[in-house]
C-alpha cells in the first residue's frame, strides 16, 4: 500500500491514473508538475488507508470540475481545491481533517494529493468512482440516502467564490454547479460533501490511489522490459484489449462545460474491424458500426473503456485524440460499488441516455 | 411620509412604483395580492425613514432577480426572499435589523415589505435606484469604494440555496448570479450586501417608497376627478409627456435572464411623429426614427422613460406591452445619485452600450 507520496510516486501515479480515468478527469500533465513543486516546498504527502481513518474524521471530496478541453488552455490558478476546502470548512463550521479524492481519474487524481499538502492534512487511499465520470452525481458517495453533494463550495482562478448549502437534489446540484463552472471559464475547485471518517469508508472505492500508483509503476517496468504494455495494462486489470488499431476519425466539442463527442478507431489487419466510442469528457460506449448504423455493443459505462497509446501505453484524455494516433482499446471491469442495481440507474447505460442493458466484463480488481 | 403600510396602501404603492419602475420590477399585480394576504396574516408592516435608523444597526438589500417575462409564468413560492435574508444572515452569522429595498420599481418594491412582514423586522423607506435597473451592480449602494455586493445570498422556488461569498467585482457578481437565475428558471430571490445602517444612510435613494406611495394616491384621485392622468403623473414628478400614441410593434425575446426587445409608439395627431423605445427588462433609450434609422435620442438612462394608459395612467410592463395599447411616454429626471460621473459610467446609455451622450431632463423630485 501507498503510505507516503514522493517525486519518485508522482510518475507512476499519473501513468496509472491516467489509465484509470477513462479519457477524463483532465491530462494529469499539469497536475505532475504542480504536485512535484508542492513537494519540493511541503515535503512527501501522507496517505491514509480508509481503516486507518478514525470513524468521528470529517473528510471532504475535492476535484475539479469542467471540462478538459478547457483545462488544458486555461491553466487553474492552484489554490482553487484548497481554497474551496477553507471555504467549506468555514461555511459548515467544520474542522476538516483529511481530504477524499472524488475521481481516481487523470489530474484529478493529484490535485487532492496537492490540496492535502497545502492544507496540512493527509490525503485518503480511495476515491468515489475508481474511474472518473463527467458527473457529480455519479459518485458511490451518494449512492446511498445519507449523503447529499452539499454543502459544495466552488473557487475559480480569478478570486470567485460559490457555495452551495442546499440543492432541491444531486442533479439540481450539478446543473447548478456545472452552470457555475460554465460561468468560471468551464473549469473550477470544487469541495464538498463533507462526511465522516464512518461515512467515508461505508461508501467510498478503497485503495484506488494504490491501484493508480502499481499500476503506473507496471506499465513503467514493461516499458524499459520491452513487454506488450497495453496487454500488461489489461492484465493488471483483469480486464482485456478490445482492439489495436489508429484513430481515423475525431468529433468533439465543448459544450455545456463538458467535452463531448465520438472517436473512431480502425483496426490493425485485414478484417478491417472499427469501433466507435463516444464520449461525455469520459469515454462512455464503444461499438461496432456497418454503415454509420450502430452495430455491436463491446463495452459501455460503468465498465472503464480505456484508450492507450499502442507502443507505451500512454493513456490518451479526450481532450488530446489525435486523428493517425495508434491505439489499443481496453475494456476494464468496474469496482462492484458502481455495478449495484441503484449505481446502474445514474452509472448504467441508460443513466447517460443510451437505451442499451448494462453486459458487464468479466473480472475486475478495481477496489480490492 | 409613509409609516405603515396597511391594507389600503398596498394599491397606491403598486400604482406608483409600477411607474416609477419603467417598465421592469415586475408587474406588481401578484406581490400586490401576496401582500395583502401578509397584511392579513401578520398585520401592517412597519416602514422606517432612513434617518430613524441606528448607525450600528444591520441591513440587507433584497429583490427579485430575473426576466419579468419568465416571472409572470412561473409564479414564486414567496418565501424566496425570507429564505435568502435568513441564509445571509446565518452564513455573514450577523442578525439582520431591517430590510434595505433593491429598487423601487414594481413588484421588487413589495417584495421586501413582504419580507419584513415575515422575518419581523421593519422595511426601509428608501431604495438603490430611484427607479428600476436590470442588472446588480446599477446600485447606489455600490457607487463607491466601501460596498460590495457580496455575500449574496440566492433562493428559488424549488428548494435550491446559493451563496456568494466572494466575488472579483460587482460585474461579475451580477454574470454569476444572472447564471444562476438562468439556471433556477429566470427568476429567483436575492439578499446581499449586508451594511450598517450608516452606510445605508449614506448611499440610499431616500424616501422612495413614501414618493411611490404618494404617487399613487395622486393617480387614484385624479382617475375619481378625471383628470389628465399622464400629465398628473409627469408634473407630480416634475417630467414630462413625451408622446402620446398607439402602441405599434413590439419586439420581444426573453434571453440569458431578460426581457429585451423594442417598442414603438406611433403619435397620435396628423404629424405622425413616433418613438422607438429600447428595453432590457427596464425602458432604456427613447429616440425618434426616419426609415429605421436612429434619429433624435428623446431620453435615455439613467433618466426614467415610463409608459403609461393614456386613459388611466397605468403603467405598462415591459413583459406586458401589447399592439395597439393607447400609451403616454413619459420623461422623468433620475435621482441625483444616479447622475454623478462614477454613476453614470455604470447606468448611463454609455454602461448600457449605446454611443450616446447623457443630456438630463431638466428638474425632478426622485429620492427628495
Amino acid at each position: 500500500m501507498l503510505k507516503n507520496v514522493t517525486l519518485n510516486d508522482i510518475e507512476p501515479i499519473a501513468i496509472g491514473a491516467g489509465i484509470l480515468g477513462t479519457g477524463g478527469g483532465g491530462d494529469p500533465y499539469l497536475d505532475s508538475l504542480h504536485l512535484r513543486q508542492a513537494i519540493h516546498e511541503f515535503g512527501p504527502q501522507t496517505i491514509l488507508a480508509p481503516t486507518e481513518l478514525p470513524d468521528d474524521a470529517t473528510v471532504v471530496i475535492v476535484g475539479y470540475m469542467g471540462a478538459p478541453t478547457a483545462g488544458i488552455e486555461k491553466l487553474p490558478e492552484g489554490t482553487e481545491l484548497v481554497q474551496a476546502v477553507r471555504l467549506l470548512a468555514q461555511h459548515a463550521n467544520r474542522r476538516i481533517d483529511a481530504i477524499g479524492i472524488a475521481e481516481i481519474g487523470g489530474g484529478n487524481s493529484l490535485g487532492p494529493i496537492i490540496t492535502g499538502l497545502q492544507a496540512g492534512i493527509p490525503t485518503l487511499d480511495a476515491d468515489g468512482m475508481g474511474r472518473a465520470f463527467p458527473e457529480l452525481p455519479m459518485s458511490t458517495y451518494l449512492f446511498n440516502d445519507e449523503l447529499k453533494p452539499e454543502p459544495l463550495a466552488m473557487v475559480d482562478a480569478g478570486g470567485n467564490q460559490v457555495v452551495l448549502p442546499q440543492t432541491a437534489s444531486p442533479q439540481w446540484g450539478e446543473r447548478i454547479a456545472r452552470t457555475l463552472t460554465v460561468c468560471m471559464g468551464a473549469t473550477a475547485g470544487v469541495a464538498c460533501m463533507p462526511m465522516t471518517g464512518a461515512q467515508f469508508k461505508r461508501y467510498c472505492v478503497p485503495h484506488t490511489l494504490t491501484l493508480a500508483w502499481q499500476l503506473g509503476k507496471r506499465v513503467q517496468a514493461a516499458r524499459r522490459a520491452g513487454e506488450d504494455v497495453p496487454q500488461v495494462i489489461a492484465d493488471t486489470l483483469q480486464g482485456r484489449v478490445l482492439l489495436r488499431g489508429k484513430i481515423s476519425d475525431v468529433n468533439r466539442r465543448t459544450t455545456k462545460g463538458f467535452a463531448r463527442g465520438t472517436v473512431t478507431i480502425q483496426g490493425f489487419g485485414t478484417d478491417q474491424d472499427e469501433l466507435h466510442i463516444e464520449f461525455q469528457n469520459e469515454f462512455l460506449i464503444a461499438y461496432h458500426s456497418n454503415n454509420l448504423e450502430r452495430g455491436k455493443v463491446v463495452a459501455t459505462v460503468p465498465d472503464l473503456i480505456c484508450i492507450v497509446t499502442e507502443d507505451e501505453g500512454q493513456s490518451v484524455a479526450t481532450e488530446l485524440l489525435r486523428y493517425g494516433t495508434r491505439v489499443a482499446v481496453l475494456g476494464v471491469p468496474a469496482a462492484p460499488q458502481l455495478k449495484t442495481e441503484r449505481a446502474l440507474e445514474v452509472v448504467g447505460p441508460r443513466g447517460f441516455g443510451y437505451d442499451v442493458e448494462f453486459a458487464p466484463l468479466a473480472g475486475g480488481v478495481i477496489g480490492l
